[in-house]
């Protein structure tokens, strides 16, 4: 409990009398924190000292934190770290960290900042670019100057694996973005970016050994063999493994416009929208030789000791289609596709060990005459995660962290690896649960919006695997999330940014006001409601350029909205400054369609989004009427009500796949007017 | 006149009855334009063939517009050139270019549209470069997808050399955000980036010759040579030469840290504020010596035929100072200081055509002993460049161009290099008038605000140099700007996106509206005065975060409010739909202070602008009571004018480095409360 009291001294720490208890804007939050009284100002002659173990990656790291520094103060500091004992921050490694990062290492560090000096000390230079980012984060404006706050944090990691899944496959993602999403994981602790490289729309990484796998299987879009290992590098600098994945045997569809042999139905293979179910043909020889060849290429590209074969959604009718695939199935004893799988997984399992490599698999893996070593991970739930714990396998967390289901980052914040099922697992089972991954599936993501759907939601995931389980106070959450975002820009990151560029060419005249106010109010449909709204086949080659592709995942707008009724109503419609920031907005709601209309009009991009905008206009309307009751406190007539409710239904149901974010707390409001008498 | 009767047409040009008259948002103008009927949709099957010749720079400027094609419509094009013949854009070059760019090639263009598909001709590569520019600008959001209107463009630049410089002397600029700005340039024509690459504060080129140069002569923030070449070929493909600057005698402190034995005075030399006035040591053959090895190495890196030896502002003192100098002067029959720089310049120009390189140097250099080959950059003003023509000399406009001096764009926009004394040359000297140079001095920029005091000014420079004398309207070409201005982000530049994360540094808190209304309405001081302003020394290390460093050079809102006042006035205080507009602006400001008084209390960076929140809510109010007097047709007393008028004039006198840019419009609207009796 002694992390609790920390945490919550530090959340309550009151800097002297009279002030305003103060949060600090650390995210993930430390294990243990203690704060003291005071500052240490951060000015031009901050300097950076390294005592103890030296090596590049704790330079370039330092170096690194210098210029974030550097940027986020608008200072110019000394670039390089000094030799100098009078440093203002004295960082000191035991010792250096493995050859290639290792699952497990230790991550753990300790800061002490008095107002004279920080002193940062770690096992290893992983603990230390932790520490480097901690320290990052504390630095804050104030009245006398850029400062960091006197304090004592000790701090590891709960789960050892704390993963980014990027799926580069259906829609590529270039190395520049990918690098500046891994400066995102290391500011908020992560340690592994997982690459799905390969699914039915694209294959992207240069095979030497194979050629036509990324010249056939792409659009000419992919890794070349340079890139991915500048991009493991940049991310071993960072404390991040590169874990790839090359989902088989079925997603596999951009493996066989190459090598159509591969595939258990004969044919010629494009890249395509919809086209025929395929998977590869498990029981040719041919099959395994390609794949042993393939691994021990890939081994070597990808220096992690983890190799992910994907594994899942293997659709059976290719292999219930092709009598030679069947007469295997029977010839081998076996009873249907799903063994028939595993006993793929098995012989991919013997080839990856050959090559010094763990295999981890989608939940469909998991079959006991597989060895313990590998790993499962799970996107169908804790139960699923919990069991294979219990049998032995080492397990991942993906249920729940699904950055395409357009979850707010509440949602995923509430998922923990080990609740449900897997609370109550022996210790030594919960010990095989090794974390978790947020997982960034590309269907509908591009270049131009893939980081406002990665950040900054990922924070929360990240902080959830790497805090005290009992940290889980949403306020807080989403107060340092949202300070956290605005650092993030920082590294070049667009999560906010982009947005402007991208209303600018959906509305193609220059004032956007008008269309921002409603951008801000609504989010994209949920869960797979896009999938569902899709007329025909899903189709990647589509243009993401539609409001839905610009709209954030969460809507800070209506998230503060819903927060100010929810304060307005429980004061018992008394707190006046509560109503008139709310009447602020219904006004500029209800009046923003008159706006908004023509700009509408005017583009191709934007017709399909007109009912939205009319709709707010009446949610305005009908907010801005109930606030009238309540402040006359006026009981309006049954069919007033009736009808206002019937409104805020239509309003409900999403539109060019957007949902209103705002309905619901109007809804409230026009609720209360019937609850006059009930006022306290 | 026949280009001034196609622009006119343009720009008044009626889609159809009925419709309003459209502008094309084309920068710079073209020569001719001959606007058509209907337009051509740029859909997903938008694709581009290459007929005549091609080469490796055509290739990539084609691929290069269909990513930016791609990027702006956020569609899914084929990523490379068709042989197609019946592709949507076909582009057709003559023959090729240069091998390395040369001052005056044919850089026109004839860019055809109809309905059905368009094609681009030109003599070469260059002419195909500048006219898909064109093209991409033409590219709107329409109500039936993305077009491009029919239209047939005959388009060529009127002077042969348009440049920008850049100072990364004084602070030094990344090689991306060079490339950045290179992209600007080539969407707006420009063909010449001229780096300012040593002065006092830096010397920022590799020299493998004398490595001492930018080891000792910069805080370690250089180019290499490998960045060097690869910036101009960066630039090389987007049709733009890159010359180097090293500017001597004078603004080489940085040289001399590493070789003191250059100086004309003896000591030890650092790279640090103030410190004495130095000068290269003229008298020396070993000077001689040292920069014919330079120049045989820089002369190799910068392919260019043009080579600036800067040549300004020199000091006399420390050769006067120096008895062997004045020996030496005495002895070689010279009258004075400037005779020996004239010996200088001499000895330098010939050591260039050594190394085939022009001489380029500033109005100083002009003295008749050097040979009509070498030309001269005129900061001084058109006088000086049309004496230098009248003598026979190549020159360029640079005074009028100075982008430090933080003027607006219409300023720069009304130089011409033709005008004043220029204007009455024979057609052979305005033929050495080659053209101009954009100026980016280096003492207040950083990587950070870089882009937004170049852009979006830099391009109305660009116009005057490329478009038509005739071009000239002010209000057209602001609309053009600001058009522009939203498509040069999409090329990575953050002229406009920079501002939020400065805002937020400053503020230290999560809201930034209030902040953000005052800076909207600031512009950092003009001309000197901010180096007049500073107390002690100016010192090119200190942080350059405050809000003068942020504030955009031009103030849009000021602009936009300026108009509001002028067309409200204009209409005898009757147009209701202005005063709604200047009211709800002056009511936002009025308010304001109150908002925003918190904030500034609490950073350090902010204290100094607190006085300026203080007078924006003064000026609100003043102008909301003017309005009401107005409104009324009242005559308010003549005491409460001159308190307001008193109040404005304080108001006018800059704070923290600010100028209000309101306090004007609102001055006229209390001045106008006394005419009353005059209203039409």
């Amino acid at each position: 409990m002694r992390t609790l009291i920390a945490i919550t001294l530090l959340l309550l720490a009151t800097l002297a009398a009279g002030q305003t208890p103060r949060q600090l804007n650390v995210m993930p939050m430390p294990s243990s924190v203690q704060l003291g009284t005071g500052q240490l100002l951060i000015n031009q002659s901050f300097s950076v000292a390294i005592s103890g173990y030296l090596d590049g990656t704790l330079e370039r790291g330092v170096q690194r934190f210098i210029a974030e520094v550097s940027q986020q103060t608008g200072m110019r500091l000394k670039p390089t770290a000094a030799q100098d004992s009078g440093a203002t921050l004295v960082v000191h490694a035991e010792h250096g960290s493995e050859a290639v990062e290792k699952l497990g290492e230790d991550e753990s560090y300790e800061l002490a900042i008095s107002d004279s000096g920080a002193k940062l000390t770690a096992q290893n230079p992983l603990g230390i670019l932790h520490g480097l980012q901690t320290l990052l984060q504390l630095v804050e404006t104030g009245t006398d100057g850029f400062s960091v706050p006197v304090i004592t944090i000790k701090d590891q990691p709960r789960f050892a694996w704390r993963g980014l899944l990027i799926d580069v496959g259906r829609h590529f993602i270039p190395l520049d973005i990918l690098k500046r999403n891994l400066d995102g994981m290391a500011a908020v602790k992560m340690n592994v970016l997982h690459l799905h490289l390969s699914d039915n729309e694209g294959f992207r990484v240069e095979s030497k050994r194979f050629p036509k796998l990324h010249e056939m299987g792409s659009d000419g879009l992919y890794y070349t063999q340079s890139d991915i290992r500048d991009l493991v590098a940049y991310a071993r600098d960072r404390g991040i493994r590169v874990m790839p994945e090359f989902d088989i045997p079925a997603h596999s569809r951009s493996w066989f416009v190459g090598y159509p042999e591969l595939a258990s139905t004969p044919g010629i293979y494009k890249i395509e929208p919809g086209g025929v179910d395929t998977v590869m043909d498990p029981t040719q020889e041919g099959t395994y030789k390609f794949l042993d060849k393939f691994i021990a290429e890939m081994a070597k590209l990808f220096p992690d000791a983890y190799f992910h074969i994907g594994g899942d959604e293997v659709n059976g009718k290719p292999w219930d289609e092709n009598p030679k695939i069947q007469a295997f199935i029977h010839s081998h004893g076996m009873k249907n596709n799903q063994d028939l799988q595993a006993y793929f997984n098995q012989r991919l399992q013997k080839m990856l060990t050959k090559h010094h490599k763990i295999m981890v698999g989608w939940d469909e893996v998991l079959r006991p005459d597989l060895p313990k070593s590998i790993v499962v991970q799970s996107w169908r739930g804790q139960e699923s995660l919990a069991t294979a714990a219990q049998q032995g396998y080492s397990g991942l967390l993906s249920f729940g962290y699904y950055l395409d289901l357009m979850w707010p980052a509440a949602r995923h914040y509430a998922v923990d690896p080990m609740s449900g099922a897997a609370s109550t697992l022996t210790p030594v089972e919960k010990s095989r649960i090794l974390g978790g991954e947020a997982c960034m599936w590309g269907e509908w993501i591009s270049p131009e919006n893939l980081d406002s759907r990665v950040w900054p939601r990922t924070a929360a995931i990240a902080e959830r695997l790497w805090s005290p389980q009992e940290v889980q106070e949403a306020g807080s959450m989403y107060s340092r999330l949202n300070e956290l975002s605005w650092r993030l820009e920082w590294l070049g990151l667009t999560h906010r940014s982009h947005e402007v560029p991208m209303l600018h060419r959906m509305a193609g005249v220059d004032n956007i006001a008008a269309l921002r106010t409603l951008a801000d109010v609504v989010e994209p449909v949920k869960d797979y409601t896009r999938f569902e709204n899709v007329k025909t086949v899903w189709d990647f080659r589509a243009p993401l350029n539609r409001l839905i592709d610009d709209a954030n995942p969460e809507s800070e707008t209506g998230r503060k909205f819903q927060d100010l009724v929810q304060k307005y109503i429980q004061s018992g419609y008394q707190d006046r400054g509560a109503e008139a920031e709310i009447r602020t907005s219904l006004t500029r709601w209800r009046d923003n369609d008159a706006k908004l209309h023509p700009v509408l009009q005017g583009s191709f991009l934007l017709h399909e989004i007109a009912p939205l905008s009319d709709e707010l206009s009446s949610l305005g309307a009908a907010g801005l009427a109930a606030l009238d009751y309540l402040d006359k406190s006026d009981v309006p007539s049954e069919s007033w009500r009736v009808q206002q409710l019937a409104q805020t239904d239509t309003a409900k149901t999403p539109k060019a796949d957007l949902l209103l974010v705002v309905v619901e707390p109007v809804r409230r409001l026009v609720e209360a007017t019937a609850r006059q008498t009930a006022k306290p």
